[in-house]
């Protein structure tokens, strides 16, 4: 069969699963992807490199800006010399790793009677990811979890790997700066002293320092054994901070090749995890595809097909169901599961007064069964069992807020509080299973009080990393929850908070589309960055400082290339300016050619140079 | 001449200026417009109500939702009953209330050279706004302002207005809730307290407290005595957190039927004052226009028409040409003027280190003649002057930030903090002048270095209002800076700054089209009211609590209504589930009709109700 090169808006991979679908993603302007190798070689650290143009100086000279290096979750999508067949899946980079420790083994079979039933289905062969991958599990009695590693002193490449990622290159960096004068340096280095709460960081992030955080419970690093494709990152308050984009199907939409593509976008834009909530059709093998493509690490929310399985009755769900489930999606290689074990029976009567009761999917469901059955939650009750079969796969567990207030009025009430100090409880049972642990936190808070939900979940879960949805800072903006959140993710981000999860506009009123996916994701980038450069992480500002260096030197394409998306930026200086001689002018269409204020600020420069500093 | 009438998308007034054009907005949906009716008939402010539907209850019965009020800045436009005849104007509101003060007198002939002259060309003619305005200016040896009046213990028509306007018809709301069960009028009016810093809401504003706020300097009321037209409003930290958008033509784009359409689009989505920076042709009949047709005061940069006069050479700039501006400009309506005077020969080489310089088109421009002329600037000089003509008009004065930074890196440095404390001693000088006066903000700020802005500001300027430009938390993503700025702009809000002045998403890029100053202004009346719910001002949750119960009673049409953009919303919702029925569906797409979190709860109140509040 014929190769053939496709981009991204082409994919379609389950119209003919037969067929070899090869996919790249376009790179982005003036960029290149490098790696940086850690200590062993196949430790290496893909990045971005902007390449930035030279400045033009006062008789005719110039001077050279050395490119900038940026985080970059695209994996070998946006490596151009590699093209992923995708009905093939990524290579498994971190296979080696996994095997090299010695303790895991290969399945004979798949361990769930669901994941065994759908292979033995003919039904499903036409839409099914063809390639059948090496099942592994932990040996008997073994924990294979970062966790357990770190614990036990042990720095694995995984956490090499997060370590070199997080330093975004900033050595090489700082190393190409002795090339240029010295008050560039300046400019180029310098920050603003963070506000950090109880937050510490080195000035280079280390193996050994990605230990001691997920040792301590206050970072995780997400890489189920079955996900070897991924590519290892970590979540913590004393790194980067993360955003999270949620792709998936529902009953009324989306099918398999628009979720490949959802996954390819949004690392494309910047994801640094994807949650696929399919609620759908396929859910399965849908997962199947997402995962063998995904480079970074997918979580879900098993009880959502564990509602599926039972036809969308909550009575009917049962601890064998859910088990099921949650071991037929450790076995693909879910990276981390929402499991909303916090919903208890003596909490859910504090949310019959809320103003809009419970909004959380997954409480919703735990809730309708716990008053059905008049009985504790069996997530919460196999809560041992549950971490048990985690530490077999590692998965992580990212605690869900079931309770979360779905309005400000509901904010910070009881109900939220009492599930946060249960979830704390379970995040203490998880880490004594060595099993990473987060927590999820709303949601709909009012500014003022944002920051002590960051406080409020430290305390109450030992420093346990923080992931939060949002939070909207007002209720009143439908179509605009990108922003409302945005406000609130970025404070809640400066307190600590480790992942932020997107909303999309559409949050409320439909299923994102591709636009929205990529207007939520840039939004998150920038509330994430807005939250790196308040804490004060070392480097954050290297980017901000080189975008106004650009700007001020009007180096246009320099300052479309080094934001966030250039090919935004780009296309709306085109709208008033669209001759290609424009994006070399020394104005901008807001002033006109004669009434530029930057440049009036050159001359001001060359009076100091002639006068001194004045009085 | 037949009258027709047009909407604001066909609005062409300077083509065909002998034909009367009559335009007007089309309502928002399930909205009408209601005034409120002050201590006398001629005070009729107005509001809009939103009418929502009833609620269904289990059983068939319905229950009533009292409509809601806004604020409403569409001055007659946004009234159906009246269409304003733009080539005529709005009709002259406050006329009645300045000829009775007995303190100002109409002007035989216009005072500034440069406004006789183009009133005299005939080449003018063909664009010129017909009607011609009585010219009034203060009696000699009278001050006409606001605050002139607000010290003498005068309770102005204008401060009336403002006042019933700040309370959005509440009393009338709460009066309504009588007629609803006890749980849902908690579910109406509760709100969470706010995080004030030294500010103090009275549960009601009333004109006496308005004039408080003017006389005491922390609250101004722009209104020119030659701006009739406009509809009063009270800009400071005790009250709502206003907007302002810019908007204005520059040498390379856009003509006078584009700004006045701007203009009326910008009050549609909720503008509370337009800044009018024209800097291209015909700047005084385009003002012209824009101040006959605005509902909203207009504030505009005199020093960029002054700049025009002499061709943009800055160096060529005097006292004499920017005086003859302010004059020119005060006698059309200019309700506040941007003045530069806090840029200072001394202070000056301290942004000669800085990354990005002096940003400020104003800012620059003065350090530009500054440093030619080597000599204190003259608005700096002169600024006595000014405040003499500013009093015989009631201009307001916005003591603009030349030095305010233009990137992170420039951020809160010794030149922003020294021009900070210029422009406290120069509030001084105009409030000894009886001149109402605000100050002008940054800018570029790290997020954890926004709130100490605020606070330097009112200890620098004795609690004049704040007025800030955003700021931006970070410089990286040029097409995004509304995002990049509501961040900071809502955290600067809640800690007091009375006025944000919008950021579109071309800022740094291009000059903004309509869509983009809706988005700017949408994405700003979020952050206002983000601020103003974290303030705790009385009243703020109201349309929050209102959405979010419509939201959890699936009141589709209720969700976009309250919104602060009803299409936006309308048209994500039905790019899922466009069919009419789906409006009353009670599901969403994301989660599919047998799946709703929302739906669940419903379920657990019945519980609750049935079983108590558990153990």
């Amino acid at each position: 069969m014929e190769k053939k090169t496709i981009s991204i808006r082409e994919v379609n991979p389950a119209e003919k699963p037969d067929e070899r679908v090869f996919a790249g993603l376009d790179p982005l302007p003036a960029s290149r992807r490098i790696y940086v190798e850690g200590s062993r070689p196949d430790i290496r650290v893909p990045m971005r490199e902007i390449r930035l143009e030279d400045s033009s100086l006062p008789g005719g000279k110039t001077e050279k800006n050395p490119p900038i290096f940026v985080y970059d979750t695209s994996g070998d999508f946006g490596d151009p010399e590699k093209k992923v067949d995708i009905s093939e899946g990524l290579p498994p980079l971190r296979e080696q790793w996994i095997s090299e420790r010695c303790d895991t083994e290969t399945l004979a079979a798949l361990s769930s009677r669901y994941g065994a039933e759908r292979e033995a289905d003919t039904s499903t062969l036409s839409f099914r990811f063809r390639r059948r991958r090496p099942v592994l599990a932990a040996l008997p009695g073994r924990r294979v979890t970062q966790l357990h590693y770190a614990r036990a002193g042990i720095v694995t490449p995984e956490m090499e790997f997060a370590a070199i990622r997080e330093n975004q290159n900033r050595e090489a960096y700082v190393k190409s700066l002795d090339a240029v004068p010295e008050r560039n340096r300046r400019f180029m280095l310098s920050q603003h002293a963070g506000a950090p709460c109880e937050m510490s960081f080195p000035e280079y992030v280390t193996g050994e320092f990605v230990r001691k955080e997920i040792a301590e419970g206050r970072a995780v690093l997400p890489a189920n054994v079955n996900h070897p494709e991924s590519e290892p990152m970590v979540i913590g308050r004393n790194f980067l901070t993360k955003i999270n984009a949620n792709i998936g199907n529902s009953a009324v939409s989306s099918g398999i090749a628009e979720e490949v593509q959802k996954l390819l976008w949004s690392v494309k834009w910047g994801a640094d995890t994807v949650m696929d909530l399919s609620t759908g059709k396929n859910i399965h093998e849908t997962r199947e595809w997402i995962i063998r493509n995904s480079p970074v690490p997918i979580g879900t929310v098993p009880l959502y097909q564990a509602l599926e399985k039972v036809k969308g009755d909550a009575s009917k769900l049962s601890w064998e169901a859910y088990r099921d489930t949650l071991i037929e999606q450790a076995e693909q290689g879910v990276d981390y599961f929402t499991i909303h074990a916090g919903v208890r029976l003596a909490t859910i009567p504090l949310t019959a007064n809320r103003l809009t009761g419970i909004v959380s999917r997954g409480g919703s469901i735990m809730a309708g069964w716990c008053i059905t059955h008049g009985e504790e939650s069996f997530i919460y009750t196999h809560f041992d069992d549950i971490c048990d079969i985690l530490a077999k796969y590692d998965v992580a567990v990212s605690l869900g807020d079931g309770l979360r207030p779905g309005c400000i009025y509901d904010a910070c009430d009881e109900a939220q509080m009492a599930e946060l100090r249960t979830l704390g409880e379970l995040a203490r049972v998880a880490r004594a299973h060595d099993v990473q642990a987060f927590i999820e936190g709303p949601g709909h808070i009012p500014l003022q009080r944002v920051m002590e939900n960051a406080d409020e979940e430290f305390e109450a879960c030992d420093g346990a990393p923080f992931y939060t949805l949002g939070p909207l800072v007002t209720d009143c903006a439908p179509g605009y929850d990108h922003i409302t959140s945005a406000i609130g993710a970025s404070a809640i981000g400066w307190r600590g908070t480790a992942m932020l999860c997107y909303v999309t506009p559409k949050e409320h009123l439909g299923l994102p589309n591709r636009d929205d996916v990529k207007a939520g994701i840039i939004t998150y980038k920038i509330a994430a960055h807005a939250a790196d450069l308040a804490k004060g992480l070392p480097g954050a500002q290297i980017r901000d400082n080189a975008m106004a260096k650009a700007r001020f030197e009007f180096r246009w394409e320099d300052q479309f290339n080094i934001g966030f998306d250039p090919e935004t930026a780009h296309a709306m200086h085109d709208e008033t300016l669209p001759k290609e001689s424009m994006k070399k002018a020394h104005f901008c269409s807001m002033c006109g050619p004669k009434f530029c204020a930057m440049r009036i600020t050159e001359d001001v420069r060359e009076w100091v140079r002639k006068n001194g500093k004045g009085n």
